[in-house]
This record gives structure tokens, sequence and C-alpha cells, in this order.
């Protein structure tokens, strides 16, 4: 049989394949990891590939090709659905770096809420004409399945009779919790699909899961179309007070965000039978339509601190109609679902040694404790982690500046961008290098300050002679970290003594938080350090270290978790009895208040030096 | 201190009642039952009456009246709102005779589903930050009644927050089914309440109740506007199946119509709380947009014969959005909620006599029993009996004759027309009247041919001396029941040869059916027969028993039950027990499909003679 060579950029990975092979199967042998949620069968439109060399060597453009590709998109083709008839070489797209959330590798014990179940139903006869369709559907699973006691969705009632006729009486019915029907198809029914949603103040990142298999399949993510109306919690609190409407028009947005998202998985939306969601206390409000002002003044008192369940269609959320979104449960106003997803992703509950996560985002949110207790905090670090607040600040996206190096000697820095692009801004990991290179090289002191005096007469430690520090147009001081002929903007980049303050004010709180909440435990050291969200996984833990914003613990024990609030509303998703453990350990969190603890003040003055007092 | 004389027409009851006392507190001196529903409050707008005389003995118009009354609307006030200060005479204006269903005054023991709760909730702090409102809502309910497990309707969760604030923390609860939250509002609120529907193929009627009095205050009807697409169920499953979208438009039709209903009240819509229905399978599945048209040929499958709950805002129904609408369960395609309805009130599966129960609407329906099991058919009378395929039939509204007898001398007929109007057609009793009339007059013989012909030579029997006995300008034989002077329409109402064999049809089915049924049941007498629906309260015994329409049974033990059908939606209504027992009494109904029985041609045979053979 004829062989053709097919190369597959930018990796170079290449093989041999027969011909007639589809270039999905070719990546396979390749070893390339195409996206392919359909397994090949044309509907996900997950495969694209852009043909480089050699597009007369492959089939003809099939009509599950035309659903996805445009005609503008010039050799982009689905490599489930052309086959191959001469050497090729193909470019896989590299994915946009609009966010690094990521879903880890889930493993835990599948038990979801939706199962399905293959029925047979007997052709009704005027014997039993007493029995409606609803009844023979019921009367099947209690029999072949022992399910009984099941309720049935109303809408599904709907189109019942006619699912039955047309599948000859074959059909499978999803069930919710062994409780509610909330799908009846025939019985050639393909996968069931779950979704966990992680509605972050800025981001909405989204895991799509296989029910079945336990496999996250594809993780997708959008920027939250509220971040128009402000960058915080309180921006959006107060657009929902003083916009009239503003409540719906958020809540819309959020909706909309969510439901492009589905749109992008390139199912067919009643096929995700199951949603779970995390997010902070406010954007939870927003998301169910409830107004949020009473979180954004004391008492603080949120809504609802239990978790809910609500019909998808019930929040115009375009899942299958009948399918429930799971919200987990939001504690207080200041600890909301997305610490009870990282509870139950992290487990601090189960554990023997001391563990500190600190899940770091807009705010800092903190839990320590182990299997006798855990406590839980926040932190009022501000946005600065972020990139927000800093002159050149930016997310974590193409062309952020998220590892700085200063050499000692020379003053002068190394820098690694994201993205392969030039300079645009630094980001949070960024600017927490910086401070750190800073200090080593003696350029701010221990009190943050840039050290821009010249020394009469010049000592070892006088600083004139790098460029690099300097003043702005307003005379106040800066270090340049990268000249404006390296960077993609066309101006210089510099961190500001305003940016070093704003990093050593988020720093301190956190540190004063933490050292507050060990004192309020009596405990005497940390174990374990974890760094939750996104911004955890990329911080340098040297340089967080160094500039004092962990409390002591053995590098080797400070580890990051990614977004372990998204992972934990991918195992609620996964596993139901978390749901539960969720619930049941929110309510066991005892909550401090830092900033009404009378130490507060001190323990945060004396965290603002550098490292600390 | 001062005394008036108000003087209400068109009854002539009159009263003496003190300067500055209400219209409506003196109707009640007078006797004169005055739709109240708001018991005073000026906010249900059903105490209206026209002053015809003393309009400057009374009080100005209030804001409370100008809500209700339309400027063109010259001397309507309403009672509760008008102070007396001189003698008056008001009129109350007559209830339109759109339809003669009206309810009963029930007497069940009051346990409706949704009941109210006075909680107060305590203030939040900044010690209890940990608790959402719901939380502290639920702890309440269970601290101050005992109640817990309780969930709480996502739609109420939205405005709970402003609930509890507005009010102080004084609130009252509406609890459905001891299990979910479907209202919270400021303590200061009404009554709760109910409506009952029956959802009949033409007619709809309401029955507004009072949930905590256990009161039917209203009752309204309005036509069923899908019988623009057929009077029959027959003709509203073609209409679905034939029609594209033809479902939707009657679903939408009968939704509107119940909504019509509702405005009708006057009652903001939050204030209804609850909802039972009753209506025939064919009624049923187009009010929940299921396809009816399994039902409508063999083997006749319908969707669902369980009882079910469905929120009212899936339906579309305005009554409290978090309110549900409890549909009584359909036994199978020809056994509906309605038979459900019936079964209920009039509870033949708990005497000791043999009890035979007809529901006579477009369809007869037959149940027929005792303790040691109910057994139940329907046949297949088509709508003579309504007054349809009847030359002049009409519905009992105003203008139908509702009552014949016929003199058997002078052969002249005597008649009782419904709203003092002039004749505008026959109704379904009239009917029944008149054939039993013509036999007894010997005008038709016991096959039911109208005795045109002449005797020769002239005998004591010879009809030839009654003008009233003629033939058409067909040739076809007919007899004159009110000349065109008499009648409203200017032309002659008349019964025709065709008239008399519709009626037979009809009669034959319903008796031929019991007979079948008591055959089939080993039953030899019938001790009681109750006609249920509104024509079994208008039909005359005598009659009825003359044509040969009912087994025998003594005439003193056959009664009218009125809309039995609405009146168990009324039960349901005011105790859950009694929405168990339906479900429970349905399943336990043994069907009986007499159109298959062997020997059902036999008896419909023998049972088309007058009385039968």
């Amino acid at each position: 049989m004829k062989k053709h060579t097919v190369v597959f950029e930018p990796a170079g990975a290449r093989c041999e394949i027969n011909d007639g092979a589809t270039l999905l199967e070719a990546a396979a042998r390749a070893g390339v990891g195409l996206g392919s949620i359909c397994g090949g069968s044309g509907i996900c439109g997950k495969c694209r590939v852009t043909v480089k060399a050699g597009m007369s060597s492959l089939s003809g453009y099939t009509d599950a090709e035309r659903e996805f590709i445009k005609q503008a998109e010039v050799g982009l083709r689905l490599a489930c659905e052309c086959r191959i008839y001469g050497d090729v070489t193909v470019r896989v797209p590299p994915q946009d770096m609009v966010s690094r959330k990521a879903a880890r590798k889930v493993s835990v014990n599948l038990d979801p809420a939706v199962r399905k179940y293959s029925v047979k139903i007997a052709p009704p006869s005027m014997q039993d004409m007493g029995k409606g369709d609803r009844e023979r559907v019921m009367e099947a699973l209690a029999a072949q399945h022992g399910l009984s006691g099941l309720s049935l969705d109303f809408h599904v009632l709907k189109g019942l009779q006619k699912t039955i006729r047309d599948a000859r009486g074959d059909v499978t019915a999803s069930v919710w919790m062994g409780r509610e029907i909330i799908r009846l198809e025939p019985s050639v029914s393909g996968a069931a699909y779950g979704l966990a949603v992680d509605i972050g103040t800025t981001t909405v990142a989204a895991y799509l899961c296989d029910l079945g298999s336990g496999n996250v399949l594809d993780t997708l993510s959008a920027t939250n179309p509220q971040a128009a109306h402000g960058e915080d919690v309180m921006s959006r609190i107060t657009f929902a007070m003083t916009e009239p409407g503003g409540l719906s028009v958020m809540q819309g947005e959020i909706r909309d965000c969510i439901n492009g998202i589905i749109r992008e998985t390139g199912l067919t939306p009643g096929d995700i039978l199951d949603m779970t969601v995390v997010c902070n206390t406010v954007m939870h409000h927003i998301f169910l339509g409830i107004d949020p002002s009473g979180i954004g003044a004391a008492p603080f008192v949120h809504a609802v601190s239990r978790p809910l369940y609500v019909k998808a269609r019930e929040l115009g959320i375009n899942i299958n109609e009948s399918a429930y979104i799971h919200i987990l449960p939001a504690a207080s106003g200041f600890i909301g679902a997305d610490s009870a997803g990282v509870l139950v992703a992290l487990g601090p509950y189960s554990r023997d040694e001391k563990v500190l996560i600190i899940d770091v985002g807009t705010n800092g949110e903190i839990l320590l404790g182990d299997r006798d207790g855990v406590y839980s905090a926040s932190c009022a670090t501000g946005p600065a982690f972020e990139g927000a607040q800093i002159r050149f600040g930016m997310r974590a996206a193409a062309g952020a500046i998220e590892r700085v190096w200063i050499d000692t000697e020379t003053k002068e820095p190394s820098l690694e961008i994201i993205g392969n692009a030039r300079a645009g801004g630094i980001c949070g990991s960024g600017i927490i290098d910086a401070v750190a290179g800073l200090f080593k090289a003696g350029i701010i002191d221990k009190t943050g300050r840039l050290r821009l005096e010249r020394l009469e007469p010049p000592r070892a430690e006088d600083l004139s002679h790098t460029e690099r520090l300097r003043l702005d147009a307003l005379g106040r001081p800066e270090y340049v970290l990268a000249w404006k002929e390296q960077t993609g903007t066309g101006a210089d980049i510099t961190v500001t003594q305003a940016d070093v303050r704003a990093v050593q004010l988020a720093k301190a709180a956190l540190y004063a938080g933490t050292r507050l909440l060990m004192r309020r435990m009596g405990m005497e050291r940390i174990d374990r350090i974890i760094l939750a969200g996104a911004f955890g996984s990329y911080i340098n833990k040297e340089s967080a270290l160094a500039i004092g914003m962990l409390p002591e613990c053995a590098p080797e024990n400070i580890s990051a978790a990614g977004n372990a609030a998204g992972e934990g509303a991918v195992l609620a998703l996964f596993n139901i009895g978390k749901r539960e453990e969720a619930e049941r350990e929110t309510a066991k969190l005892k909550h401090i208040e830092i900033s009404m603890d009378p130490g507060f003040q001190d323990e945060f003055l004396a965290a603002m030096d550098i490292p600390h007092r």
C-alpha cells in the first residue's frame, strides 16, 4: 500500500501513513495532540489544522467542514474529515494566550449527578390503556435498572411520546441525582457532557468534561464582560446600586459570556447535561440576579450560604433545558463558592500537616489549617498582584514580562516575556520578581525606597553608574526594566517608586493576615504552602519569600496548584460526594475578620519592610 | 343619629341605615349578596352597583373607585367605598348568563398546599457573617414554627434581602407542601388565594378560593377560545396534527384565557398562591404543550397518567411566579383529570350503595360502583346534549329554551327560557324535555318518527289539527316549538326529525353504556344516579327517564351535583389529602372500553327506541 509523509508544525512531528488515512489518524501516529471532542465524527470542529503544503493531496471539503470553516479561512481543514493521498505539511494553530487558567488532569472517583440508562419500552396496547407513556418509561427504568420513585422534568414530557415512537421504544434516559429524568433520547445517543465554570471577576474559565469517562476534554475561557463596569467587585456592586437596571445588565453579560463559551465547545447544547459553578459571592449574586449591595457594606450580609441547584433554563444558560446548574456554597460575603472549590480541590481538612492555601486574585483569600480545623480570612491585597495599579501593569497575556532577574553587579535585568512577543507591560509574577531583584541588587532598601541619591565620594554601593535608575518627567524615581527599543509599545517600561509601594502594601496585607491567623490558631509553624489561582502557578517562590510575602516555610514545601477553584468545580461535576463535602466543610470553616482584629495594624506595619521586621 | 333608606333593585330589598355607613354595610343589612372578595378594602372591585337615585346623597369618588370604574360608566360605584348621607336607590348588576357552571359551598377539612407563617428575623450582625439571609429565614421558621428541611424557590431568593430589610425582619413566608418557600412578604400581608380551574372543551370555569377560610369567593368563566378550531376534542387533535404550530397556538389560547380570568378576579396575581386544574385528557395535553395526537387513534396512548406539579411560570400562567399548578391525574386518554375531579367530589368508592355518576358534556362519562370497586366508561353520545347538532340548538345561555312541556290534548307547548329573554334556540335540557313531551303527546312514536301522516278517516290520535306539526321547505317533518312572533330571531324554532334522531343516538349510547357496565360488573340494580356537569343540574329527570336515557332508578334517588369536576378541583385546592385520594382512586379505577365489547351493538340498537326495548 502507498505511504505518505505528514509533517506537523510548529512541533515538527512527522509520520508515515497509509494512503486514505485521515489527518486525525496521522496526528495520533505522530504523537500530536489534536483537540477532538467528538472522536472524529465531524461534529465538534475542534481538530482544525492549517494546511501549509499539499492541499491537493487531500480529499475535498465535506459538509461537516463547511459547517465549521468560513470561506475566508484559507487552508483550514478539520483533521478528522480529510483523507491523505500524498505528502502533506500542516500547522496546528497555537492556542490563544487569552488566559493561562488550565485544568489539571483530575483523578476522582466517577460519581456524576447525571447518568444515562438505556431502556426498552414495550409498545403500548389496548390492554394497558391506563398507562401513559411516562408511566411506561418509569416502569421500564424500575424493572431494567432498579430505579424507582423518579420524577420527570416537565419539558421532557413534551417530546416524550415522539422520542419513544421514533426510537421504537429503544431509548436512553438521563437521570439526575437518581431522582429526575432530565432527558430522553434515542439509544444511539453519544456522551454525557458537563461544564465546570469558574466565574472570575476578570476571567471566566470553563472546563468541558466527559461525565462518562471522567476526562476534561477542553478548557475554554473568556474575559468577563462585566469588566467594562470596573475591575474589582466593589465597582460591580456600585454599578448595581447606582445604575438603573445595572444588575440585570451585568447578569445578562455573564449569561451571554457563558453561552458564548458553550457555543465555542461546538457541541449541541442539549448534550451538556450538568454544570457546576464557582465564583466569589458578588459574582454569585449577579449570576443569579440577586442584588449584591448587602455584601458591599457592614454587616456584609449575603443572600444565601447554602449550595444551590437552579434549572439552567431559569438562568438562560443554553445547556440542556432540563439540566440543573449546581452553584457551590458561598460561606459569606468574603468567602465565596470559589473558596469552596479550592477547599475540595486541596482538602486541607483531611491533612495531617498544617497547610496554608493562598488564592491570589484581586483579593488574597487564605485558608489555613489541618484535620483539626480550617480557618479562612480575606486580605485586602488590592489588585497589584494581578498587575493592576502598577504603572506598566498588565494581565498575564502575550507581551507581559513574567520573570525578572537583576544582576547584583551590573544592575542589568534579564526578562522573560509571555508568548515570544515584545514586552508590553509587567504582570503580577513579573512585578514580584522585579521588587525582589531590586532589593537583592541593593537598588531599593528594606523600606522599599529607590536609592537614587549619589554618594559623595562615590562608594561600591553607588548606583549612579546605571542609567536605569532615574527620575521621571515629574521628578519621581523609577527603574527602567526595558528600553523602548525592546518594547512593543515604543516607550520604556519602568518600575516606579509607587509600584514598589503597591507591592509592599499587597504583600504586607497578605503576610499580616497569615500571621494573625496563625496567632489566632496558636500555630507556630506552617508545614506547607499551596499557591492557588492562575497567578500562583507563575509566581517565583524565591521572589515571594525574598520580599516577605509568604510566611517562613521550606521552599521545597511551597507549590502551586493552578486554578484550584476551577478544579473544585470539576471535581464537583465528576463526583456528587464532593458537593456534599464542599457544603459540609464550608459550613465548618471558621472565618476571621482580619481587619477587625485589634492586632492587625501593628502586624501590617511590621510587614511593610522587605522582607519584614 | 340620622337614618337613611337604601333600596336595592332588582330584588327590591331595603334597609334603614345610619348616616355615614357604606353601601356595602347597607347591602349586608338588607340581605343582598354583593360580591366582595377583599372584604371592603377597595382592592377587588367586585362590589359594583349602579346608583339609580340619590347620587348626591353619597360621598365622592375615591381613588380606589377610579381604579375600577371607567369614566363612561355613569352611575357605577364601589359599594364598599361610598358612604351614605341620604336616601339612595341602587341596582345590583345581574350576572352575565355566559355559563351556569357554579360552585357549591364546599365542606372539607382545610389542609391547603400553601400555608402562611409569620416570622421575626433578627437583624444581622458582624458576629454571624457566615449566615446568608436565606439561612436566617430558615432558622427563624425552624425555631418559631418547627419547619425544617425547607427549600426556597429561586425567584424568592432574588427579592429576599430587600423584603427583610423593608419589613424590618417582620415577614410572612408562604410555604408549599411544608417543603418550599414560594413567597416572602412583609407581615402585613393579606389572604392567601387559590384558583381551581376546570378547563372544559367549550367553557373554562374557575373558582376563586380563600385558602385561609375555606370559602369559595367567586366563580368566573369564559369560553375556551380553542372552540374556534372545532367544538369537540377530535377537532382539536386534528388542528394540532394538521396545522403547523397548531398545538402552540391552542396552548397560547388557553393560557391567555386563564390569564384573562385571573385579571378578572381583580387580585394582584402574586396573591394567588395555588392552582388546581381538572380537564379532559386532550385539554390536559394542550394546556401542557404536549402533542395530543396519541390520544386520537388506537392504542390511544396519552403522555402521562400521574398527577403533575408544574411551576405556574413554566406555563405562563400569571399567578404568583413561584407557585405550583397541580393538575389532577388523567387515568387514560378517555378518563381525564375531570373524571378524577368528579371522583373525589362524589366519592363513589366510599359508598355502600351502588351509584351511577353520569357526567354529560360533549361526551358521556360514566362512573359506576361502590366501596367494592368503581368502573368507568366513556360513551360516544356526541354533543346533542349540549345543544350541538340540533338545528336550533344553542348552549345554556340567555335566550335558550331550557324547559318544555307539551299538552297531551292540545299538543301546544309551554316553554321556560333562560334570562327572561326571547327564545333564541334550544339547549340540552330543553331538547330532552321536547323529545319526552313529543313522545308523551303521541307526536312521535316509539321509534322516534314524527307522525305527520293524516289518518283516513280522522281518529282521536289524529294530529292533523295542530299546525305545529308540518313539513319544512325541503319536505322534512318538524314540530314548531316557538312561532317567530315569540322568538328573538324572527324565525320559527322547531324540533326536526333529525333532532329527534340525534337525541335518540345520544341517549342510546349512554343507556347502552350503562347497561353494559352493569352486565360486566354483574350488577342487577342501581341505588342512586348522580348527574354531574352543568348540564346535569338543569336536566329534567322525569324527561330523562321518559326517553330512556337513564337506567331504572327511583326518581327520588336521582339528583344533580352541578360541576362536580370543578368541585373536585376546589376540594383538591382546599385539602391536599384529596389530591392523594384522587391519585389513589383514579389508579384503582377499572376502565371498560365499551365500543370494543361484542355486546355493545345489540344493546345500542335496543336502546334506540323510546324509552327502549
